[in-house]
């Protein structure tokens, strides 16, 4: 430890303190040791495989400073969550790394920790372990989530074919629409937006749903999908460029929130922000042609609301935008990147 | 992503890059999907549990800023894998999820790599998957591992019994004397240091060597077990205060490395900050006295340098130190604490 000779020890809110009020009710599998270890031992069930995927979170990069806390802790599991949704892997266990640049006050916790327990609750999720560290730093936030799926189910990126349709589900967009607004309420204004829609594209940003309950409709019609975070165009390519295809996505055919379809009104050349501004944690999945039909209708009879919006097709590891006219878009960029 | 107007892709290093030239070949197995994914699919062999733990490294907390990156990968995955020695696990895979505070030179990511390279080689240990972010704060490094144990095999720090005996591997306290000297060089005079003693203390602080080579001399004797890592005294209360026993360690069988020897000879009152100042890496180890004989015979043949320094007695969930002269040490702190 840097600081080891200015060590400070009992009388506030230690660690020890810490988990064991805040995150040890979130802890209620029996390997999770009560967080009273710095391990959790697992006994996964026989024939599954586990699928394995961790996603930081960084004040100021992911999140806003004033997020409110709840949402922040909701945030740091859902988007985590998202990534087994694509996999269409069963949620499991997670472990959660917080980095704390000051010592937490007991109401910033709590709302941190019912953030996460309400989301692990719904998700069918256990904590089992974590770190708790301070930083000179933002707040961030690691989770690494483990879900199960059995033996040669898991979907990937990987294994999309040339001809398959592309489908996402929900709408896309809403996300940076509420990003926009959270950096300038001006905004809402201009787009005409009611304040149930501002709050809706608010939310979307905040609290994002990861689509845990299309796990079956993912793993019995996918042959790869991909959530979607840095951008919708961008994430299409990934998924295209392990699978060696090329992506055609139709500009007409996505999906789109009344409200992101007022605020296309009022200022049209939002659309490529809107594909690009990530932050959807929607599902993009390939599903080949002859079990579409069989794919849309078992959609329909979960009521899960799932859209074509193109093909796999044209060069290889790109995605290309078709306009309304025809024409393919120029965009100044597919999605965020980090570097 | 909070700055998804300020996007900017291609040209540079991208994400992409940074993973495929520099973690890509850390991934041996199949089931990191050679990090083309997101997640890794992993498919655990059959009769084990998975061990599960995470730990985040801070620059400026955990480590030095002026800290060689090969020696920031190396401890980064060294602390994890120290975890999965106490619990006598096998180690299995690993993630990586590197918070960048810029864009990183290749330079400055081929030393990190192979940093986490060497130690992933000679642990047996796998790169399966992680995450890469930008942040405005420092460097951050968050290893998630995955052991295996035989079922019902893990060691806890639950488990340890009044009257057990109380062991530590290797020495410690050199690694509180790296830091010491890494921020007042001038320290090494004091202590009448060689520069080879310099260098080896240093050594221990940057890279500290975990002790999986004894998982299972740990797995087969230990009934309860903690690796080191916060602070020597406080490490033994945390094992105790879980078991529900108190512990009595006698300082005059605290083994010291020769340099540390020698630095306690020019400054005694240096006791109290090395048994309590952490990073140490060794594993400390509850054997009951009826399998005391075989545990020492076993370390013995196996080469391993393993020191009994007292017995779990006195008030539950109590560390205390006995001093030379039969007194018990009054220490200002047990260890590192970061709230």
């Amino acid at each position: 430890m840097v600081d080891g000779n200015e060590r400070v020890e009992g009388k506030r809110l230690g660690e020890f303190d810490i988990i064991a009020k805040y995150f040890a009710p979130l802890a209620t599998d029996a390997s999770a040791l009560g967080l009273r270890d710095d391990a959790a031992v697992l006994r996964p069930p026989e024939g599954q495989e586990i699928v394995l995927s961790c996603d930081t979170l960084v004040e100021g990069v992911h999140f806003l400073p004033d997020d409110p806390p709840e949402s922040i802790g909701h945030k740091a599991l859902a988007v985590n969550l998202s990534d087994l949704a694509a996999k269409g892997a069963k949620p499991y266990v997670y472990l959660v790394a917080l980095s704390l640049p000051r010592e937490p006050s007991a109401p910033w916790l709590e709302a941190f920790a019912s953030g996460l327990g309400e989301l692990q609750k719904s998700a069918g999720i256990c904590l089992v372990g974590g770190d708790t560290t301070a930083t000179p730093g933002p707040l961030s936030i690691t989770v690494t989530v483990l879900g199960l799926v059995p033996h040669g189910h898991a979907v990937l990126r990987l294994g999309a074919k040339q001809g398959d349709r592309l489908y996402v589900t929900g709408t896309i967009g809403d996300a940076h629409l509420g990003l926009r607004l959270l950096k300038e309420p001006g905004l809402g204004r201009l787009w005409g937006f009611s304040d149930e829609e501002a709050k809706f594209v608010v939310g979307r940003y905040r609290r994002p749903l990861p689509r845990n309950d299309l796990m079956l409709l993912v793993r019995n019609f996918a042959q790869a999908a991909i959530d979607v975070s840095d951008g919708f165009v961008s994430d299409v390519e990934k998924l295209a460029r392990v699978s060696h295809v090329g992506a055609l996505i139709e500009a007409p055919r996505i999906p789109f929130s009344a409200a992101a379809r007022k605020a296309l009104e009022h200022e049209p050349q939002l659309l490529e922000a809107l594909i690009t501004g990530g932050d959807d944690y929607e599902i993009v999945a390939a599903v080949p042609e002859a079990s579409a039909a069989s794919f849309e209708a078992e959609a329909r009879a979960k009521g899960a609301n799932v859209t074509m919006i193109g093909r796999l097709e044209g060069p290889a590891g790109e995605a290309r935008v078709l306009g309304p006219c025809g024409q393919i878009l120029k965009l100044g960029s597919k999605g965020f990147a980090h570097f």
